[in-house]
């Protein structure tokens, strides 16, 4: 009886400024296509270097029904391939993290090197030619000690374009020379792009953050100027001249901080370094660092917070002493993973040179809190009643940047989709 | 392979007088057009006028993928609304029951009044306009203390129909100044029309319902004649010189008794006052009333049962003592949940009025076995041998009432609803 | 944008001697043809006479959505019917196992006798015709004490054939007199066709099975002769001449040894005896009797292992002192049960005759080692790039013939029934 409109109707007919239709937060057709346009063609991100810090060091991944296997190799180069044995299909690797020598299927005792050459297969006759059958790779590029995978087989052409722009910020926090603190998964009740959207304004920190405003200023996301008052004009202005002073002094320190975003790349992505309150320091309840043992070679530890997004599922937060990366990761229409990585100097030491709870608890806070606002958003647009609303302009431009990427990747890819695709071929590069 | 029959052609063939064929109970698109036809394009019961005693005393309700808002307002009237901000569409009040001043959006603090205008937004800029974004209304009307709602942009316009009938029957039992003693959720593990129909006769009673069948008589749902032996046939004529005389006297004191059925009506009803058994007081194991103090300013406990059925979802059980309000609610294609809420006195105090065990002990027994029953059945009809089955002429009357009206109610409204519906419209009044 | 492809595509262009495509292991369109084209109009296997010993002993079965009833009458014949009330469709029987005199619907009361016959409906009224509505039959055979049903009006007729084969294989154990030491239910995380695949090869055992290997050769299973070296082409001709020398003995004793196959069949099955290892008595660790009491009258233990496979859903294994049934029922595309049986000498006691633990311990390791590979390989074939991989022409021939025999059987019914089958009729017979 409901005619339903199509994904493609449904992206062309999107009002600009205002939140997407129900059907694109709630349809399961459309969590499929959003798993294989936008999560299976697209550069993601899903860890760091030092998730894999030492020779057969290995992790999985999981992008919907895909396991990717990433692994260090001798020559510290880092691989990443399907996690999926070429005989009959077994997983290879279960754990999230392992350290492991060959690649051997538990299944049958196929053996794959680290490079995926099959290079032994029991029972399988002289016939049988085992150069056909190594693991598929997949693309794997790393910025600045982050990693970033695409499982389509020609992946975006514009990665180096994000990594030639970001890396003169991030490189200088040597990621690849830190470790993972910490690392929790939470899942939120709501869809992926509610999720993304939360993460693109701070027009809800106000009323809901309490640990995340202490150090974070409410100016830096955008204001409506006629709104404010004498004193909460005074108050901007005085914001203003601390971010401008502490540029000044961070671009001596060889540390960008101007604001760059090319968020409608199909690589989208945005970063800039901004002051944070108080004593400046971190992200923690009283504004000062939360690892004695700052990051790099940093010797001062009032560097702001540097953030970095990225389209379709990261950002990021750097500090001088800890970073915290965040990963996106769609699980079903109205589940979404959000896997959280503390990250400090290698050499830091729990106990002696930071605690972990100290550590990690504005962002654990602040992470449950938008939890809680995400699930509330997915219950309400799965409502019939619901219509897009609009958004502000002053405060929720980068929700509006993240809908009109999401929409764009999607129409342009469900075209050369259409056009190119032969029937169940398989996505991943060969 | 298996050509499935479309739900006009399964509506169009059914056979009077048998059970529905299994799709109707079990398949999802059947469902889905139940919440959109029958859920919500009929009035349906949610709960009663003690729910929100106070101004500023809200409830919400669930009705499908809906959530609407029930609230009292500081003059007195319900007003309903549909649970979800105009701005990025976050649900507004999540606690089934609440008392608010303004409704305040938690996401961005966007606040509407009692009547659902918005009354502030902040950072929304000069240009926009407060007045096109208020909470959208429901429509809501009350019958004698119950509340009924309707979801679609015109209700059924014979509600009135039904007030007028029954107010004069309940009336009397003063429910706006009740209070509920005792509300459940109960979820049977069953197709909801299962659960209407197993509602709408007491063919079932006497081998399930050993609590429910002291105070209740068989002979008031039907019986087969020509089946009654001497000993039954003179204890049938007893029981209808019973319901004669009582009526007689109810009659005199203004509480009419005679049944009033107009079931197949949009807004579907019946009722009458039964005789009980034994003290013939109330719903309980020894027939005696579970409340000293009467509802209204009834002086004499003996005034029987005052049954109320509706189509689609509900039936209410009004004593001297008590009332007991069931609510219908499908949850899933084989899930269903049934709200049952015990009215008393709103001056009556538990322990010393009642106790609130032996208050709710017949109902709670009673539906927990009727759950069990509409799970057997549901289990039965999803069974490729399931074929329907015919009902009885003399005890299953309603049940094919029930069914004629669902048949009816749904054919009527798919033809209505294909020529009428654009695609995607939102089916809630504006 | 992807197009699938249909089930018939997937089935004509499986490529030979390779694992089947994933659709047809993990969409939802291929799992309820499954159900309806496999284990509706095949002979499946259900149970052992034993589970049902004496006169109005029943069980329940659950294929799919349906439930099926098995019940001995007084003239000691298995009878089965849908357990399904003719009346409003509520299941009779909800316990796996359970003695009864007449089948009694709790709903309604309606009463059937053991044949079936609708023996007392109250309420019904002089017209009603209690001779329509008896219970429906289905199809039931029993071979040398196992217990097969087909839910098809027509069951495929070469049930005769396999009956014929292989009771003198299996009859000499004397299953009707045995009684059942112990059951249980495994669900694997797998499609039902994995689970089949996993069976039909010891490829996997060496690596997988350290319980069940004691007392199994792998040679029994194949091998690549060229991949043997001098020390295990020795251990193979041993093995060989092992093999035909218990033959003879066996022959002489007048228990049948050689290979029967005819997988191909409708009613696809293959047996044969294979000696074991060590003491060369049974699938336990020490390689000896678990139970003291011999099957039947044998008075040697020393008989080896005779093994019975059956398409779709069964294999067993018959010793000296205990059998062992395992039957597969599907339950969706990714779950798969499996009913593991003991069965002992009748007489046989537990604790005096029998250690129930050793008794089991071999196949509940081996069966939770199978399902965890099986989940292994649900997961690796739900993934993009999973891709069908070739199998072992020397150990897994008994694979590639089950997936030849699934081919087959769906091909040629989905032809039938598009040809046949009238919308929405009932497959069971009537």
């Amino acid at each position: 009886m409901t005619v339903h409109p199509t994904v493609e109707e449904l992206l062309q007919r999107r009002e600009q400024g205002h939140s997407l239709e129900a059907p694109l937060y709630t349809r399961a057709d459309v969590f499929d296509l959003d798993m294989d346009v936008i999560f299976r063609r697209h550069w993601i991100f899903v860890g760091v270097e030092p998730d894999v810090p030492e020779p057969g060091d290995c992790m999985t991944v999981e992008v919907g029904a895909s396991s990717v296997l990433i692994l260090r190799g001798e020559d510290m180069q880092i691989h990443a391939f399907h996690n999926v044995c070429r005989h009959r299909g077994a997983r290879l690797v279960t754990a999230e993290k392992a350290t492991i020598g060959n690649i051997v299927c538990r299944y049958h005792g196929w053996t794959y090197g680290e490079t995926g050459a099959l290079l032994f297969a029991e029972h399988m006759g002289p016939e049988f030619d085992t150069s056909c059958h190594g693991l598929k790779p997949v693309h794997l590029r790393t910025l600045a000690g982050l990693i970033f995978i695409c499982l389509a087989a020609e992946a975006p052409d514009d990665f180096d374009r994000m990594a030639e722009t970001i890396a003169p910020y991030i490189g200088p926090h040597d990621i690849a020379n830190s470790k993972v603190a910490y690392s929790y998964d939470l899942i939120e009740e709501g869809n992926w792009k509610l999720t993304m959207e939360n993460n693109r304004e701070c027009y809800h920190c106000a009323g809901n953050h309490p640990e995340l405003t202490i150090p974070l200023q409410a100016y830096g996301f955008g204001f409506a100027p006629d709104e404010l008052d004498a004193f909460h004009r005074a108050d901007a202005a005085s914001y203003e001249g601390a971010q401008a002073s502490a540029s000044a002094r961070w671009t001596e320190m060889g540390l960008p901080s101007a604001e760059r975003e090319e968020l409608l790349n199909a690589t989208g992505f945005r970063a800039e370094r901004l002051v944070l309150s108080g004593a400046g320091e971190s992200h923690t309840l009283d504004t000062r660092r939360a690892c004695g043992k700052l990051m790099a070679d940093f010797t001062q530890a009032d560097l702001g917070a540097l953030s970095f997004w990225t389209q379709p599922n990261s950002w990021h937060h750097f500090m001088a002493d800890h970073a915290v990366t965040f990963m996106v990761m769609p699980l079903a229409p109205n589940r979404t993973l959000v896997r959280t990585k503390w990250l400090v100097h290698k050499d830091a030491a729990e106990g002696r040179d930071y605690d972990l709870e100290n550590l990690i608890r504005v962002w654990t806070a602040t992470n449950q809190q938008d939890a809680d606002l995400v699930a509330l958003t997915h219950g309400g647009v799965s409502e019939p009643a619901y219509e897009p609303g609009p958004y502000s302009r002053f405060t929720e431009g980068l929700v509006e940047k993240f809908c009109q990427w999401y929409v764009a990747r999607m129409s342009r890819h469900l075209l050369d989709a259409a056009l190119r695709m032969p029937a169940g071929a398989p996505v991943a590069a060969e």
